[in-house]
């Protein structure tokens, strides 16, 4: 038994998400299929993070454990074979030892949101961003979410369906930038709570239109009620960009 | 009477390129039945670029005329409306003068050639760059393509069907970068031949993977020998990405 870690890119748009679920395909379902075609065992991914319907990766982190004989390069060839057509691409595949483990392993994750800022529909960037029409301040956005760094009660920023034991989480980083029409929040954290960043993204263009002071955006998250927060910002502009190990 | 001149972003894909055709959805056809739908009358799009089948634009320019009394912001929503859902969009709509034409008072075009440079097939770029798998080199492409700036006689790099009355274009630059996994080639000219931009892209190709020198780039463009020339680029890696006039 060899256990093998892998880099996974996708387009979220046809799947219900990162997790097997009996109701359509999932990046994690398409990924166990095509492991079972290649070595015929069924086979268990864990990933980093377990993306909602529609979100995106650039470098999504996953492990699977294989007994038959193979190599790193032959499996990411072969994975890659048998998940045609759908959009997902093992990037890279290395072996690694048993106390690696994706998931728990992690001590950092990456995420990135996409905003493209203007008036015509999407194009190109269909299905990969969200467009609002209003101009957004990137600067103000970027201003008013640095009270998020550190460790802090992230209810109001939180699922209600969430089932983190705890609604503490600690934010390591945040930033806000616009390049021409395009308006990216980067965030990191060692973990985070379900519809978290897009909660937060939501909540930042409230502050990017104006609509709300820094303050309002402080009172809101202060407040520590899921009512305070603003619309979720839609899953097709979230992309999770990579995870870190020790 | 009014002019309009248009800023349009589309993707290529679906269709058989800017110009109406009977065989398929051309860009010129949508936003001509657009207009049709808007204003009641049969207008003709002229464009700075003719876009072959499968080839994106981010800021092609159009101009139309139209009849009616309108504004450019009514115009440009009431086109975008009604171009949906085709992957066209109007970005920019404004009114100008008889003087104007998008084709012939265009003073420099500017192309972009997308290559991703990996193993593992695309998924978000999907349909969206030209995927290489051998490492290419970007610097040794940017080297070589230096010799095309100039007034010359592109012949090498042209499609035999092109109908310009002289291969002698005037290339005012072109660069090769690499960010990470991709390879953009830009370039800029006053006009551009038919597949110009896709037979450099594939002639610098074989540079970037060491099979041809940059001497062997030379040869073949100075041989002014269309056999001479490499693989010409895919569609799905172009992009127009504007139009300069003065």
């Amino acid at each position: 038994m060899a256990r093998y870690k892998l880099i996974i890119e996708y387009d979220g748009g046809p799947f219900v998400g990162w997790q097997f679920q009996e109701n359509g395909p999932s990046v994690q379902g398409a990924l166990e299929q095509a492991a079972l075609r290649f070595c015929g065992e069924s086979v268990t991914a864990h990933s980093a993070g377990r993306t909602d319907a529609g979100v995106h990766a650039l470098g999504m982190v996953a492990h699977i454990d294989i007994e038959k004989k193979t190599d790193a390069f032959r499996l990411r060839e072969a994975l890659n074979f048998h998940l045609k057509p759908a959009p997902i691409a093992v990037l890279s595949a290395m072996e690694t030892d048993d106390a690696f483990h994706a998931r728990f392993s992690a001590s950092r994750r990456h995420y990135r949101y996409r905003i493209i800022n203007r008036r015509a529909p999407l194009t190109i960037d269909a299905g990969r961003a969200w467009r609002l029409s209003p101009p957004i301040d990137a600067d103000a956005m970027n201003e008013a979410a640095q009270i998020l760094i550190g460790k802090h009660d992230f209810t109001t920023f939180r699922a209600s369906t969430c089932q983190a034991q705890t609604p503490v989480k600690t934010l390591s980083a945040i930033k806000v930038r616009r390049t021409g029409d395009e308006v990216c929040i980067e965030t990191s954290a060692r973990s985070f709570l379900h519809h978290q960043v897009r909660s937060i993204a939501g909540s930042l263009v409230e502050v990017g239109f104006g609509r709300w002071s820094a303050a309002d955006f402080k009172s809101a998250f202060e407040a520590r009620d899921r009512s305070r927060c603003a619309q979720v910002a839609p899953a097709e502009g979230l992309y999770f960009l990579k995870a870190d190990y020790d």
